[in-house]
């Protein structure tokens, strides 16, 4: 059945059948397009990473929720790729200069890969990164020992799953602004994530916000776009 | 063990054992029933659109939601069939003349599926139909590039998963009748297409009316009874 | 506390200081603004509708949610308005000549003020209008006897609440675009309306859209637009 | 890690080791107890049949929702069952004599597998079960093609997935006790069988109960109880 | 606005304007229509139920959730109406011959507004009725002492806020048809009846019915329904 | 409308008409019954007080969730009763000698409510108690500063709104048993204390139970149990 | 019936008996505690407003959510107070020098109140702050027309009920951190803010980051935050 | 994409690398850290307990929630531990004298799995545990049966699906603390556990809390540290 001819081609966006990328968006929001793997073939993260690096040279270029057939794929054809498969991410291209700090804090083990995938976008979209792990609220000596650093940072990124209580607790010890990130981790009654993100979007904590369930990438940008704007502060001697 | 018999005969139904067609449909509604897919072995799908197009060979019949190993028995055993792997759709015989234009917008490449359903349902169901993909709100130059466009339809189809923000955007650069068809495209509190249900649903911009989730089908059919019914109008030079 | 300046003046908004008028949406999409009534003062609503009507003196105006002291203002200050406490509506001036029939459908008694709300946004919008109620499924002799003129019909509108049945049924017995309106009316787990919403977005009678509950208005001004662009009927003979 | 002793034998409970019969169910209530199958495997549903029916010689015993694993192992050892793929029951032993009817209609003919387990154990439970299926309501002509028949019965029970509107319209046309069974048929806003449940829960015809969704056997336990308590009715000429 | 003028006079219809009576309900289905009062004036009640008696002299018509204005207003205006506060019902006229028993079973003190709507509509219905209060299930006793009368009900209403949890233990205990109601009894968690409801779609009992939460109305009917076409028990000495 | 007579007299049962109170719950359970004052005339909560007091004359007897009239008729009545205004009870009586410590620990002053019916229900029930109030983890000094009275009681009864983190923070820096209560205190998406409770049931700190939202009574019954059969401490010297 | 002694003072913490301000908060966040008015009375509410300027003389003090009583209360004892009674805040003190510029940007009238806390709250938390009212969706052109003035800020704040979509038009417009506030204006399935609140978190604008329903104070702290460490822009001539 | 170092040692933490062990938690709870099994490789099991035996040799350590190849692979590797493939788990160790005993009560043969980790988790936290299993409150004479041995403990853990009666039933019969458990078993309208759990928190018996669902670890914790430090009964005499 041959539907009617679609639309054709228009300023700022360039089509490959399958998606139509907005080549002006680096432009318009200071920030290229980025690759959302989940749902796409292998060959076209190949193609739309190898594409979106060649229409911006200077930046580097990113993909998320890939696949291991698609971490696989990229790293067989694009052998400058970074592949992390913790954060299911990978990264074409060097970021130009790094400005201000974020901070990616997370409660437990588990949640790791959300908080790789919010790390890696936070430097690729151009902000120096430090991780901090495995600090949950059940054992307070462990955040406590880590307060300077925190507090040093420009932003933070707090990553937690189950009742999400950990931005809470970060955010009544400094007032550095903090993404919290609630993550899928928990059985039962979390709802997949559900309590975390009840419990952040409630926190008695001010200044908390908060992205999607398992959305790393979203803090990342969110972080990145603070930090690098962040005027040079005197006190971060020990970063 | 055996049940007591079940019941005769009755005027306007077909009877298959494992479904009874109501053959009656299309003198009652204008319209001839339709396989739903889900649910159906590839043999049963194959026998009832067999059994409709005997029954309306005037017009075009149509299955959906058809599994893979569904679309191949049907390509195998009818040959005159159209099956749209992408929609996953099968289409036999034609329709009588199209009349009036449906455009089916839809807001990222992981709405296609849904689109495509809507788009071969249209058609099938007696309209013109005019595609346009990958027009989400993140990038507005894009919707606002095709509003002329939008504008000629005699009906709208929006398609969009996440937020499901685009139906309200459109609804509010032109007056045409719009159906927004939400999808189960996103992740975490997307809740397998419920947000964007509900942004949907209460839409700020004024006569847009909703489907249930990832229901091209639904849409489609709406969409067509609509442009099919609508006079010329004087504007459509560019269609 | 002093903030900022605000914006200036804007083309095609007029700026009352507690709003600002979309004067240029006739333009756009062929309707004017309306004014919803819900957490405005009596004052606002009379000078909204009169700013509307002056802006607009070709056309109706309307106004929708009204409470009764709203409606009283209205009444009081604008003698050509027109005020009906059962839909909670007021409109100024006249609508073009009308265009096409908009059958509007009521399950029970307590669906009225949402079928009122309906029926006069349709008129208001340009579209003839009947009025069909208390033709709930559980006396089928009520709907069945009023087939022909439901069939005559440009567009429906079905309001009912509790299970929201009445969609599935009507959509069974004409091919006429149907938009299903679910009310809150019911109590426990009918959910303040979420029952009956359901209820219609899946409804097994294909062709079916649904609007937010309770409201009237979205589905009057989607059926006025499909009515009034719908060709004349040879057919519709009884209206 | 041994745990200390458990309880000894009691009266009234055979014990299986991995599951303790409630050898009294009969004595108490009037009907015996049943193999719920799912979670076990198929050689502890095929002992549980077999006890079951030395216990009880004189009645039906019925296991449910059996996989195909447990359906071919009961048919391997137990020659004298009968199993019904359909409904994934096995049924040993014959019920004593039945009194009253109980008709099972379904909307759809994806609610089969529902219908067909309520039917086999409203006759386990000793009733006489009429089945009428596909009688959906977006085609009346079908269900009034039978209002005689269900009008007969002693008891009513109603299948239906999707906006779950068929327990209304029948309910509304004979003054039948009528039980409704939401199924799981369905997509998207239909949440597995809740758009059903709710709908059926706020029925606007009055006398409609409900079980939870897919719940055939709680429906024909129910109906066989109510049927074979029956006066004899002096129309049931046509069953 | 004057709307198109509406539907016409209709045979089993009584057109009162705001309400259109279905008279021919109980030729249909056995039950005259009944007045359901929320949302309703004291004089509609009062000229509903006039209305209904006059046409149905040989049976007790029925209003239900009468607020106290309206129970003032048919004491006042219906000498002969029998009005009870407790489960705010109005009863005008006698029922023909009671058949059959029905038990109302409530768990609470609280649930005596459901209950005794309940018991009244079973008793207009054509059942005797038997109401057993305050036997929740954490005194075990209470219930345990009442074991022979629920044995020798034909049906039973049981009808519990909170857990929900008194219709399992009943359904354990005697294999008489059983209705469960859940009543809005509880706080917190109990979301307004949504556990007591959920609790009883999942009685582990089985042969567990359930209707909407608070209606005894509903429940009435269908006990009545079963309780009056039971053939008469030999052990029901005690009643 | 009269019914069928109630129930007669039953051992372990005093009837009062409205209610049926479980006086043999003392000798089963070792806690005399509550009265639950929702619902209930001031009348009545007098009358039940005075009643529940003389069947237990060496017990404290408790009334719980009283409304001010309920409060100032008990005051009024019942000279020897202690009313609490904040935390809406009424006590009668003197409890036996006192055992073991109840701790009982509030996030914030809006908790206070709760926490007192929490404190006065523990001690009532037969335990000492110790309050501790806005210890929130906004600022973990104000918890840190109390660790070793925390550490020091039998059972903690910890009571948070918002998104309820304190029962994690507290469960990780002591191993004393430890009752999480939810309270209603917050807005919008802690949808009336949903959040708080969904975040304590999946609390990363082991060994946390949980009651329903704003449960302090059965917080206290609970925490009085366990605090009452402890063996004495020998850490406990600063109680 | 007391308890035992509360606890003695603490250092960092003044005791008003009914509450314990965190007069440590300003040392250890950089922003001094506020007084949040929900449940207070309004003498609390004067009393607390008074003790936090005592304590932090070179700030700005902040109390919101007054309700119309605590506003009067303030003005009349306060002076020195700001009271703004739409977005329901007072201020006491001035804030220190202001720095970086924070853009509120609110999608409807109705938004205003919760526009009005967020612009108000960055203010007292030490940013310069301009409002952008009424620039929805449905009327593009609106928020086309001010996007320079979006780019020039350090933090942006966009404010929307019913479905929520201007912070993804917006986010796709600059790339400006932005906070969405979603508010509880709507009806039926916008279930108090939750619509959009989900509509938000779904956001296919990347960066987007959200607060709870209706919460312009946290969005406000955190855009504060953000905005008043930012570098000076050399692009922010139009400012 | 190389992040910037990450902590370095701490004290009371073991840094496993994917894990930090909070070596601290036994001295500052009374309890050794547990090995929570979801999400980790067999070989991450088998490290994590022997470094925890290696940690606290006095103690039994615990590791739950283990996949079939982790229970192969503890089995293999560590010759001492004892696992149960029903519950999952895995202990290494044993633990000191026991003190007090729970007793974990099951409904069903279903929650078996949580049931056994109930009591072993209980065990290793240092109780005496014994188990009641299938006493579901649909055959009343088998809770009854076990009264004394409830009644003889110094906890109760009350594990149930579906429904989940059970707790209240028990909680009647006697005064001793109670846990409940509700667990994923059931289907349809249980949601994976929700209407147990919803049952369990609105139980109509006072002094029953709850856990997660499944969540027979955290009561085991719970019931065990009630259970140790419980005074010796006289009564116990059965045990």
């Amino acid at each position: 059945m041959t539907h009617l001819p679609d639309q054709g081609p228009q300023p700022g966006i360039h089509d490959l059948g399958y998606a139509r990328l907005d080549t002006d968006r680096l432009e318009r929001t200071g920030d290229a397009e980025v690759v959302y793997g989940a749902g796409k073939t292998p060959e076209q993260v190949v193609e739309l990473l190898r594409t979106l690096h060649a229409t911006h040279p200077g930046n580097a270029v990113l993909a998320t929720r890939l696949t291991v057939e698609a971490q696989e794929a990229v790293a067989a054809a694009l052998s400058a790729a970074v592949v992390d498969p913790v954060g299911r991410t990978a990264v074409l291209g060097t970021p130009p200069a790094l400005r201000g700090t974020v901070a990616v804090v997370a409660a437990g083990t588990s949640d790791a890969p959300v908080a790789a995938e919010a790390a890696t976008t936070a430097r690729v979209f151009g902000a120096n990164v430090e991780v901090i792990t495995d600090v949950g609220v059940a054992g307070l000596h462990r955040i406590l020992g880590v307060r300077e650093r925190l507090d040093a940072a420009d932003c933070l990124i707090v990553v937690a799953g189950m009742e999400g209580a950990l931005p809470s607790v970060v955010g009544g010890l400094v007032g550095v602004p903090l993404i919290a990130v609630p993550t899928s981790v928990g059985y039962g009654a979390s709802f997949g994530g559900v309590a975390a993100l009840l419990g952040m979007l409630n926190s008695c904590a001010p200044g908390v916000t908060v992205v999607n369930i398992d959305n790393g990438f979203g803090a990342g940008v969110f972080a990145a776009r603070v930090a690098r704007r962040a005027a040079p502060r005197e006190t971060k001697d020990d970063v």
